[in-house]
């Protein structure tokens, strides 16, 4: 861990992630069994943290899958009856559309990066609507007023959003949607190879309405062993204890979201003087709080002197690939990394 | 790990697990992108070692699910036209049959447990043979040389194999079917959270010609990526980077399964000459290598006796779920603990 790693994918895991991994070993947390009482407590603590340091709701049930990906496959097969409509402004949020329209109707609503979320243009005949919080292909972020005002004119409809860069580093009204979904490996701060749902009673509802029960991933299934604090397969138990132990010394979301907002606003500081370096995205109010997309003339000439120097800078991503560059700002990254990364642009650009 | 844990189930991890866990942090490999030059060689590595220790053919594709229950999915999904004859003794290749059902036509052909498999019995209009070569409920297994003639008359299906409780402790004739699928928390000793399929060139040519491409775990998505040594979602990239560095230093299947087969002789001496404990399986040929299935009149008491001098056994499963307890020998156990529960049943019983 020479380097310090600003790439917005798989980012920097929290540090005492190898302790509690051995920690996990000597309580012979590798090899329970996933019907066992022991991983039944320990599903039940890990809900009560992520309620308790995150404030998922208590009538939310929260289940995990294999990535965010495959949660993009179970909304379509498993909540959607007539059809999804798809709000997006970038690659992440128009590949979950792509996926969904193998199963279902899918109506594509595309917004510019620098415009809110159209939360007057909705479609005919579609049971869920479906957006991406924080788009880490450009670095925007659709805010809570925006899906107030959806919430609002869309009560007999499900929302679903994809909160995958933003879960556990941004607050959230969870009142909002009716599901949430995301991956460990981003603001959560946790080794790839899991993702969670998050589940309004509404939500539960529309699945055991539906009651689409042909897939090892249906979500009554899901939903019916998570409701004993089982999971319907073997799941990545070690990831569900690194998830625990981790919230369990983490200040909260309070404490944290600040923290992204005072770094945040250091960048801005910084890159707004920068020359040569612009924010992809013009409104700040646009911008999202956990990734930071910035325009350069030669972006891997910047990535590459940074990695000169042991920091790595995440590529731009989709149609803004050559042109940008991105900096992750989650929680799991040191304060001094943080001021290795500002001390880097405010010496060489 | 106070206790030697000998549950068929996930079971003991390798002890040097949480060294290559501290390895993987400080080589960055939990923070790895999955389109990264640094993943594709962690993968080619991967299979390069489970081709030479545990001598997967190099024409046979490697690919990594969430668990064995997803393989399920994907061989009924993306590899079965007309239908599936799932050949079974025990929970897990019913199991099996019953999630294929779901998306299938499947023939279910029961045999007992105290039988061969019934190779003659070939229903009309099936494109898969499906069979279970270690069943875990039960600790039968499959001979090579019943898959031998299952597949000399078969020529022109697919035949696919269970070796979740076998993978990593038996030696395979991997030219005797096309699909061999499990997970790595059994003889692989890993940590509950992967599974594992592998596939013959027979087998990647009929999901081609089917074409199945609507799912998130598609084949053809798998195999196009697995091609390039990525893969379609960001994977569990720590227990792949575990799967190698534990590969690497095995001895191999030769060394691993002549262990085994030595464990099991010394077993099979004692609980021959032990009172009141039997084989649940008579025929030895028909026993499994790595699972035992034991009858007594009181599996709890012997199993409460166990636990209190340190020892985990397993619970009967199914149908022998009373009548039964059942004894890992995965190769993750150590010498001392294989002793010490010899030691205890040569005392106490």
């Amino acid at each position: 861990m020479n380097q310090a790693n600003f790439y917005p994918g798989p980012s920097r895991v929290y540090s005492n992630i190898t302790e509690y991994i051995y920690e996990a070993y000597m309580e012979g947390f590798m090899s329970i069994n996933h019907r066992s009482e022991q991983f039944m407590e320990l599903y039940r603590n890990v809900k009560a943290e992520l309620r308790t340091k995150l404030l998922v709701p208590g009538d939310y049930e929260i289940i995990f899958t294999s990535s965010a990906t495959e949660s993009w496959e179970i909304i379509a097969q498993s909540l959607t009856v007539k059809g999804s409509q798809h709000f997006f402004n970038g690659s992440f949020g128009e590949k979950w559309a792509s996926y969904a329209e193998e199963l279902t109707t899918v109506t594509k609503t595309h917004f510019g990066i620098n415009e809110k979320l159209p939360t007057g243009d909705i479609a005919e005949g579609v049971d869920v609507l479906c957006l991406t919080h924080n788009e880490t292909s450009n670095a925007t972020m659709v805010s809570m007023e925006s899906m107030k005002m959806l919430r609002a004119e869309n009560e007999g409809k499900l929302i679903a959003v994809d909160v995958t860069s933003s879960f556990g580093g941004v607050k959230l009204d969870y009142s909002l949607a009716d599901v949430w979904y995301g991956s460990v490996q981003k603001c959560l701060g946790l080794p790839a190879g899991m993702g969670f749902m998050i589940l309004s009673p509404k939500a539960i509802q529309q699945a055991e309405n539906i009651g689409e029960n042909k897939r090892y991933n249906s979500l009554v299934r899901l939903l019916e062993n998570a409701a004993k604090d089982q999971t319907s397969y073997t799941p990545n138990v070690l990831s569900i204890y690194l998830l625990y132990r981790t919230q369990q010394v983490s200040k909260g979301i309070d404490y944290i979201s600040e923290k992204l907002t005072n770094r945040m606003a250091s960048y801005t500081d910084l890159f707004n003087k920068t020359e040569g370096i612009s924010f992809l995205v013009e409104s700040e109010k646009l911008r999202s709080a956990t990734v930071l997309a910035l325009t350069s003339a030669s972006p891997d000439k910047i990535k590459e002197k940074a990695l000169d120097r042991g920091i790595v800078l995440g590529s731009g991503y989709g149609p803004w690939k050559k042109s940008t560059f991105r900096i992750a700002n989650f929680p799991a990254l040191k304060t001094k990394e943080v001021e290795k990364l500002m001390a880097f642009f405010a010496k060489y650009y």
